[in-house]
């Protein structure tokens, strides 16, 4: 592989993870940074507090030896817990098996300590406050601006685009559109969210269950909530913006009190620190992003969001965005230059990241709408049930999230037709326990 | 309804009608134009040569007064002469009925003349070779500069974007996409295409049958050609990029001869003059744009292409950006303010400009593929033979062509059903003249 100069573009997690796997393969590396240095700003690492790391995520933190230290910022979260309308709790298992948990990770506190470990290989790779001005292709020149807005031209340079949804290279691959035939699309949801915090009890405690992700589900809306290692929580707000229930009512003050006491009613001790934060904090907006090409020739790659945003409703962006370093540092060594590394990268990647970006658009449905219905939580008891009793069934869920050696793509593939059938079964056989799982599980694995 | 200064960004067809109109209601209106002025300019007026103007364009026209002179430009097709690969000839007409044909007329002619309209109704409304430059949305207000790079500044105005598929308006549009929510895809086809023309024979007459759009369908490619009234064609190839049979073949040349003669016999003697002309033109593309908005509050509006911008094979992009002239002047009157005009616009177009981008993508496989199937052509002959004793029934095709009081959408969804039943028809019953019309008259009447 020619030896160049690589140029990430944005350091959030993907990029700071793919920069520190390059550094430590030893090539050349710096990282633009917008923003100030998270480590000494009070500023948010971006658009949502914290995270759901779970194992394709996992597999990128291992691979660059932080996956224990990553552990032990997260709090586990074994289950979701459905809070109904009248405040009853269910607990639903996200597995029956050991290990099989996801993590409430704050993003800032993974993202510094992504950028620790580079600071360690290279402490100059890093470059806050600085701003990609200018690419040429042909001559694989940079021009960027430094924290002091000194203009620094690099030549013989490989771009590697990890700036986010709002993605600026993905904005020069753009410009190329007739000389790539660059296809595009950017698609908004009609719902908005919004993040709110549950602060710790009075003594310190967790005010709800701790080791669990929270669901208000309420059909056309929901309010979800991660716990945080110092017992707060982030919860947050998915409301359409018009409409009945929506963030356009919420935004009347005089109507949002009996509002959350109608539907939160067992966060109704928790509405004045709600409200206070509703007036201050933005509404945020929810799209998808798909592209392709994601390279141009072997001067530019896109990765992460900048290639494929995501909904966060599988709580899968993340993953995926690591999951891509992963499979880079792969097509690193499988290939010898630069331009079929990046060609092999899209062919392995584009139909997995499709794949997460439908599976996403269908669970906000399911998160919001289906959790709360008595089919579908008859059906997770019988797949938790498998999943107990055999170790090689998993459901959709768990395929997608336990499973980074079935790609996206065949997880949801199995996992579609997984579902169908068991919602067939549910739906002939009104008592669960008389169905026979030595049957049921020929039938499912027959499916595969 | 307020009054403001119109600036229509892009004279080309749409923008060109648009402006007429525009000055024929009285408003103040001015057309800022990049290129110079196509009337004292040899340049060609875009990306493509001849267009097939049909009854929804006819309309457009129809409302400015200028239907009868774009006749006069014009070379009527009556039918599509289908050329096999051993160069035999078959026939399909459009319709049995008068007045239902489709019309070759060259851009250039077209725009030149709705440009000359507009002169005289305003002779300094059109400026050429000038360039929006700033759009501030919030004071309402534009710089441009001239011809002569003078810049000019514009308060308390509207913009009207209509400059095409490649659109700057729209990228202002994109700009403000989290405010917006604006949604945006833009699709390649897999197939490019290159124009050639067919000169007019030795005593200056029409080499290939006149009144007629050749087809020469080749399953996975194909060429087709206009007449224009100089007794030329305009031939246009639309192959795939790679691949067998693909441009990367074409551009050998030692394989193109032999290409030619073995897939277009029948022009086997012109290959010299095709050649000639294949090694200078370009390869153009093929695009989808889809985006919504297509409004920036009461303060700007897309149409025509830079809104919708569809692939050429069901002859209605022009066709389809004329109806916007029309539906947006139906909005004029029937709205009070510019906000509610905008909105009405969008939600009365964009469900049929969404679905003219759909029938245009299926048709690309029929012109290429089906209207060489032995079933397609019994259909079609079937067809014929209804349109011909029935007053009310309309294929697909004479829905989407010849009658603009049905909207695009309706007209693809009870054109697709009739389509799915005489198929079903014809493969059940061998011989189309045992089908008694009256019973299938009732069955397909029964669809709508």
């Amino acid at each position: 592989m020619e030896d160049k100069h690589l140029l990430i573009v944005g350091a959030g997690l993907v990029g700071s993870l793919l920069g520190l796997r390059l550094l430590q393969r030893g090539y050349k590396v710096s990282l633009l940074e917008l923003r100030p240095d998270l480590r000494s700003s009070s500023q948010s690492a971006g658009r949502s507090i914290n995270l759901a790391l779970s194992h394709r995520g996992l597999r990128g933190l291992e691979l660059v030896g932080l996956r224990d230290k990553a552990m032990e910022l997260s709090v586990k979260m074994r289950e979701r817990m459905i809070h109904s309308s009248a405040g009853q709790l269910m607990g639903l298992a996200y597995s029956a098996r050991e290990g099989e948990y996801i993590n409430s990770i704050s993003r800032k506190a993974l993202n510094c300590m992504l950028m620790d470990a580079i600071d360690q290989l290279d402490p100059k790779a890093l470059q806050f406050e600085s701003k990609l001005l200018d690419w040429n292709p042909q001559q694989q020149s940079v021009q960027w601006a430094d924290q002091n807005g000194i203009v620094h031209k690099l030549d013989n340079v490989i771009l590697l685009g990890t700036d986010g949804a709002n993605s600026q290279c993905r904005k020069l691959l753009m410009e190329q559109s007739q000389k790539l035939r660059f296809n595009y699309s950017q698609s908004y949801q009609n719902y908005g969210y919004k993040e709110l915090t549950l602060p710790p009890g009075p003594g310190g405690e967790f005010l709800i269950k701790k080791e669990a992700l929270h669901i208000w589900p309420r059909g056309h809306f929901m309010m979800i909530a991660l716990p945080n290692p110092d017992a707060s929580f982030t919860c947050t707000l998915f409301f359409p913006y018009r409409g009945e229930d929506s963030f356009e009512i919420l935004d009347q003050p005089d109507l949002r009190k009996e509002f959350f006491d109608r539907h939160f009613s067992d966060m109704a001790d928790y509405f004045e620190i709600f409200n206070e934060e509703y007036e201050k904090n933005p509404i945020g907006h929810l799209y998808t992003v798909k592209c392709s090409p994601w390279s141009y020739e072997d001067k530019m790659l896109l990765m992460g969001d900048a290639a494929h945003a995501i909904i966060p409703f599988y709580g899968q962006g993340m993953n995926c965005g690591f999951e891509d370093v992963v499979i880079f540092d792969e097509m690193l060594n499988q290939n010898k230059n630069w331009l079929s590394c990046f060609q092999s990268f899209e062919k392995a990647r584009k139909i997995n990241s499709d794949a997460i970006a439908d599976l996403a658009e269908d669970n906000f449905l399911e998160m919001r709408d289906r959790v709360a219905d008595l089919d579908f939580q008859k059906k997770r008891t019988l797949e938790i049930k498998l999943e107990k009793e055999f170790s090689d069934y998993f459901s959709k869920y768990s395929l997608v999230t336990f499973r980074p050696d079935v790609s996206y793509h065949d997880a949801m593939q199995l996992g579609r037709k997984q579902d169908e059938y068991l919602l067939q079964v549910v739906n002939n056989e009104k008592d669960i326990d008389s169905i026979n799982p030595l049957i049921l599980i020929e039938q499912l694995r027959a499916l595969r």
